[in-house]
């Protein structure tokens, strides 16, 4: 197996500019431990998905967000929940970027993690995602689950995650998800 | 109870002109007995849901969506699955029109369909379509599952549902939702 | 509609003589309603589900639940979590009666509680719980979620729960419990 | 990587004599490549789950169990769909077997089957099973999915798989199974 840098794709899957999700997210990226380098995209230029567009070509900001993917060794899903599930906005990316013909998910190890104000901490929406993940043929790590729940008490004014408890699982998802996507991509290499 | 039309509104979650979905929709209309009369609403120009917008006011298209949701009787949603869930386009709408403050979906009976060229009919979009429901207190029915596997060879060229046996499942689905909708409005207005 | 009790049925998932789902039913045993009745069954005397034992005969322990499912004008299943679903147990309990040609589950209410020392509150537990009652034709309250997270804090040491907030929502629960089922006894009574 | 034989522990969750389950891993027995063992357990004999009995020591038929997966690398298993989920008796074993201090499911690799009369062939139970798996820290195989629907129509008199589709699909997940339990092992023996 390889030392070098695994490259992690991280997507919000809200758009609120103080979104705890993306606070969520800028928290894992201080976090990251020297071997993984988390770059980020976004979706909310992702038009809303219709096969008589795709049968057209696909959009230029799909094709962009696809070839983010495919440059990925590994993805970081950071949902929120809404109404008990994936939020329509992250669901429609991955409905256009699944589509593509390159298969950009497909045999990737995954991370998933979420903030949310409820007791539950995204965690209905992050078991619809893991069922997602079978279909798009990609590996979630199993532990640790990241559910950020109350997340109103645990960023500071500045949008900071400052829950010692959440930064500690963060920095723990980072090091498995760099360990598990090196195991993976030796699967595609045939190592 | 009251023998008065029951106004049903039915939303696709397919954009796709010749979609299946929205021929399954048409079905039903064709199909709906004399005292339910179900009309359609797009949800095309639904913008991505993005709280800062919201903030500043929701916008027209989800104002008049959530005005026909509102003025339903019940509903009556037909989905396709992408990725093994709930189009991220459809849940999108859900999304928007979850936080009208006039919480349009609450209490309101549902029937739940849809086609898909597999062979689990758009199962497992349905599922996670009804843990949906739970949070936006709705009541769909347990039955008939309309799930029109094998989709391709279901419908004829003009894009009409020919298969004998979902044609019979859709017009119990909408006896029975008259039926539904009628009692749960009884708890509404407190019978 | 009727004013007359409400029988309910509740059902614990777990076997453990101190469990705390136990004593959630014992709490809501305290709480109920004076229109609402609530009795008991136990699930530990059901064997391991066999067709081959259901061809010579249903044994007489799970004739006795399923006479005791009749009976009843709703149930309250209340559900620990073991291993992100329903215990085995329970469900055993249920495949069993499920299979009675009376079909006892059929058209009921349902209200569903559970206490878990997880921070999720036997969340995941429920979710799947609310997809087997699509299949038993049952019809779970949406609301209010009874979901005693932290369960090892929540109960004093003779096993009584102290949260006065799950406390009311059990009430509140029971009070809905009453109403949703006299409401679907009107559905198959024909009012 | 090595190329010794794979060991696969198959359980079946229906204790019927004649299952469609239990013949699907009879073929999946007949199916599997020369470098992948298939050894059986049986799950009639464990008790149902309960705390205060394992607090006096697990049961004999448990402990027998838990080291049957303990010496496997990989898991094969093969699920009925009872009320749309996972059999009880399936649950139940694994409801037992999880809390063994081995931890013996850990880490694993893992291939789901099924087979039942339904138009789903057991998808239901198949992803709670997933969902399941998360907390055993199971790694299942996102595919081939085997869900054998019709199942009354794909076996013979004598019990024997005769779907052409389908024996390919089991074929080509012990392939794959074998390939990702030697992944797997890597990654616990830090290759």
């Amino acid at each position: 197996m390889s030392d070098t840098t695994v490259k992690v794709l991280g997507i919000c899957g809200s758009l609120r500019d103080k979104s705890f999700n993306k606070a969520t997210l800028q928290a894992a990226i201080e976090l990251a431990p020297s071997d993984i380098r988390i770059e980020t995209a976004t979706i909310g230029d992702i038009p809303l998905y219709n096969a008589d567009i795709q049968a057209k070509g696909f959009p230029a900001s799909v094709e962009a967000l696809g070839a983010k993917v495919q440059a990925a060794d590994a993805l970081l899903l950071v949902t929120p929940e809404y109404n008990y599930s994936v939020p329509g906005v992250l669901k429609n990316a991955i409905d256009w970027v699944s589509r593509l013909p390159s298969q950009p998910f497909a045999g990737k190890g995954v991370a998933i993690m979420g903030a949310s104000p409820s007791m539950l901490g995204t965690a209905r929406a992050q078991y619809h995602l893991r069922q997602i993940c079978v279909f798009l043929d990609m590996h979630p790590l199993n532990r640790p689950e990241v559910m950020i729940a109350h997340a109103t008490t645990k960023f500071d004014e500045a949008g900071k995650l400052r829950d010692a408890t959440a930064r500690e699982l963060i920095g723990k998802l980072l090091v498995d998800l760099g360990a598990w996507s090196r195991l993976l991509q030796t699967r595609t290499r045939g190592a």
